[in-house]
């Protein structure tokens, strides 16, 4: 798989709020996959989990992640990023969730009554389809 | 995270040709995700792949699998299916694939000159999500 940095056509697309599934290991090492709100930020991944989430313990205990995103209007389109999550912190002013909200909803995050937790994803290789052919930007 | 069957509710929405992202375990344990297309029969997920995508290598080491499974007009409904996948079979008159071609595309498939391969995925758990709630049917 190719390494950072994207091309610039890939790094446009994942600016888009677009669909995405992470997939997190459980602690027998088992895949866990779960639709995601995410930011791509200066060739970075950045999520924000309910603190109460399954996927949270999984990051702390195996930081692997893989992520893929597909186009919002169409997913013949989609880009796999693989890496792990470098810094796991709490987002206590609600700052990330907020703009994460914006970012696909347009407006700030409603629910205010429950910790949420930001995640740093560093990317280490990523793959991408175009329809049948891998996309190369 | 409950055990199948599903509710009667995820069952008629996992029919629908919906955009899904799989995930599955690498050599040496990474995880690893990709978009797919896939058949829900049964109460079983039937997915196909070119015979040189590496996930199939994945399946045949580690047949753990999870399948996140969005909504195809909203992705505010999305259902995620943990499992393992019990066959793997080459699919060599492309009946699978034709399949899988003409529920989402209408019609068949395209590309006949690389050989195909089924993986059944046997459902072990599921969790689902309608905005900020659990969707349970």
């Amino acid at each position: 798989m190719p390494k950072p940095p994207l091309p610039a056509e890939l790094d446009r697309f994942l600016a888009l709020p677009n669909p995405a599934v992470i997939a997190t290991l459980a602690e027998d090492g088992s895949p866990h996959t779960a639709a995601t709100w995410y930011l791509w930020e200066n060739g970075r991944v950045l999520v924000n989990m309910d603190h109460g989430r399954r996927r949270l313990q999984h990051l702390r205990s195996d930081p692997r992640v893989s992520l893929t995103v597909l186009g919002a209007d169409e997913w013949y389109r989609h880009v796999s990023l693989e890496g792990r999550a470098v810094s796991i912190d709490p987002d206590p002013e609600f700052d990330v969730i907020d703009r994460l909200a914006r970012h696909y909803t347009g407006s700030g995050f409603q629910r205010r009554d429950r910790g949420r937790v930001n995640a740093l994803i560093e990317v280490e290789s990523w793959h991408a389809w175009a329809g049948a052919r891998a996309w190369t930007g």
